[in-house]
C-alpha cells in the first residue's frame, strides 16, 4: 500500500483511439499512477470519448473530462464545413498539412496537461503523438515536443523550482503496426478503442485515420478488433 | 480601404487590466487590425472582463470571449479556499512564487491564442506580460517566451509552412511607471481598466496587483483613475 501511495504520478491525454490507449498502459507498466484527461473540443463525434471512459475504467485510472470550444473553427474536425478526406493514398497522407489538423490543438492540450499535472503534484506527461504513420500534423514531431518541454522548464513552478514535469512520448518513432504489438503485450483493449474522424455506427473505414489503423492492424499480423463494447 | 485590408492582424491578450490594455494600444500603434482575446478561466471575480469589454469597445476592436476551467484548482485565483495574500511588501513580491499563480496559465492562453490566430490569418500575438514590476510568475519571463515561440514554429501549419505566428510582448522589461507613461502616450483608457484580484465594488488596494498599480501611477507621477465607468 506505501509503496502505491509513493508511486509517480502522470497526465495522460486520453482520446480513446489506438495511439493514447497504448500509451497509458505504457505509462501503467512504468509505475505511474495515471491520471487520464479527456478533451473534449467540439469534435465531430463523441464516440471516442466513450471509448476513453471506457478504457480508463477497465485500465482502473481516474479520468478527468473537460469540454473546451475552439469558436473559431478552421478545422474539419470542428467545422462541418468542411469535409473530412476519404480515400487517401498513404503518399498523399504525406503530403502536406491535412483539412483535418485543428489549429494548435496538441499545444492546448499539453497545456491543460500541465497545468492539470502541477496542481495534482505529477511529474510527468505522457501523450500518444507518434511522427511516423500519421497524418502530417506539424504538432506530432519530436522537434515540438522538445520546445513544448522548454516552455513546461521555464513557464510553470515546478519547473522553475527545478523539478520540470517531463513531456513523455512514447510512441513518438513508432510505425502503427509496432504500436499495436506493444499494446498487444501490455493488454491494451483495442477492441474499445476508436479511430474514425466521423462519428457512425462503424468506422467508415475511408478516413486517414481508419486507413493507418488499418494498415497498422494488417502490418501487425493482427485481427482488426473494431467493435465498441461499451 | 485597401489599405485597411492589407493591414496585418493581431490576436491581442486582454484581461481588462493595465498591462494588457496597454498592450492593445501598442498593437495598434504598430498598425495591426487587432483582434481582442478575453479569456474567463473561473478567476475569483468577472470584474476584468468587463473592463476587457469596454476597453475593446472604445479601440474599436472585436473582442472573442472564451470561457474555460481549470476544475483542479491549484491557485487563490480559481480556489475560493486559498486566501489572495494582502499587504505584502514589495520585496516580499520579489521573493519565490505567489499562491495567485495559476497553473501553466498563460501557457494555456498563449495556446488558444495561438489556434485563434492561425484560423484567423493573424501574423502576431500580442500578451502584456511583464517581468519587472510583477508577482513573481515563472511565464511572466523573456526565456519563456521565447521557449513558446519555438513551439509555435515547430508545432503550428503556419510555422510549418515558413510564416511563423510571432509573439510580442512589448511591456516584458518595462517598469509599471513606463507602462504607464507610454499608455498615456498612446491613450490608454485607464480608467476602464480593472487591475484588483479581488472583485467588489472598488480595488481594494492590498492585493500585489493593486499595490503594484498604485507604485506605477505614483512613480509616473499620474493620479490614479481607477473607476470603472461602464
Amino acid at each position: 500500500m506505501s509503496r502505491r501511495l509513493k508511486a509517480p504520478r502522470a497526465v495522460v491525454l486520453l482520446s480513446g483511439g489506438l495511439d493514447s490507449a497504448t500509451t497509458l498502459y505504457a505509462a501503467k507498466s512504468k509505475g505511474y499512477r495515471c491520471h487520464c484527461l479527456a478533451i473534449d473540443y467540439g469534435q465531430r463525434h463523441r464516440r471516442e470519448l466513450r471509448s476513453a471512459k471506457a478504457v480508463a475504467r477497465l485500465a482502473g485510472c481516474p479520468i478527468q473530462f473537460l469540454r473546451i470550444r475552439l469558436p473559431w473553427g478552421g478545422s474539419a474536425l470542428t467545422d462541418r464545413r468542411i469535409p473530412v478526406p476519404r480515400g487517401r493514398s498513404f503518399s498523399q497522407m504525406g503530403q502536406g498539412i491535412p483539412v483535418t489538423y485543428v489549429p494548435a490543438r496538441n499545444t492546448i492540450f499539453l497545456s491543460y496537461a500541465a497545468s492539470f499535472a502541477e496542481a495534482i503534484g505529477a511529474s510527468a506527461i505522457f501523450i500518444g503523438a507518434n511522427a511516423r504513420d500519421y497524418s502530417g500534423y506539424p504538432d506530432c514531431r519530436p522537434a515540438y515536443y522538445e520546445a513544448f518541454r522548454q516552455v513546461i522548464r521555464r513557464g510553470t513552478k515546478a519547473g522553475a523550482e527545478g523539478k520540470p514535469i517531463r513531456i513523455e512520448t512514447p510512441l513518438i518513432g513508432k510505425s502503427k503496426a509496432q504500436i499495436i504489438r506493444l499494446g498487444k503485450r501490455l493488454g491494451v483493449p483495442y477492441e474499445l478503442t476508436w479511430s474514425c474522424y466521423l462519428g457512425g455506427a462503424k468506422p467508415c473505414r475511408v478516413c486517414d485515420s481508419c486507413l493507418l489503423r488499418a494498415k497498422g492492424f494488417q502490418e501487425a499480423s493482427l485481427a482488426e478488433r473494431t467493435i465498441l463494447s461499451e
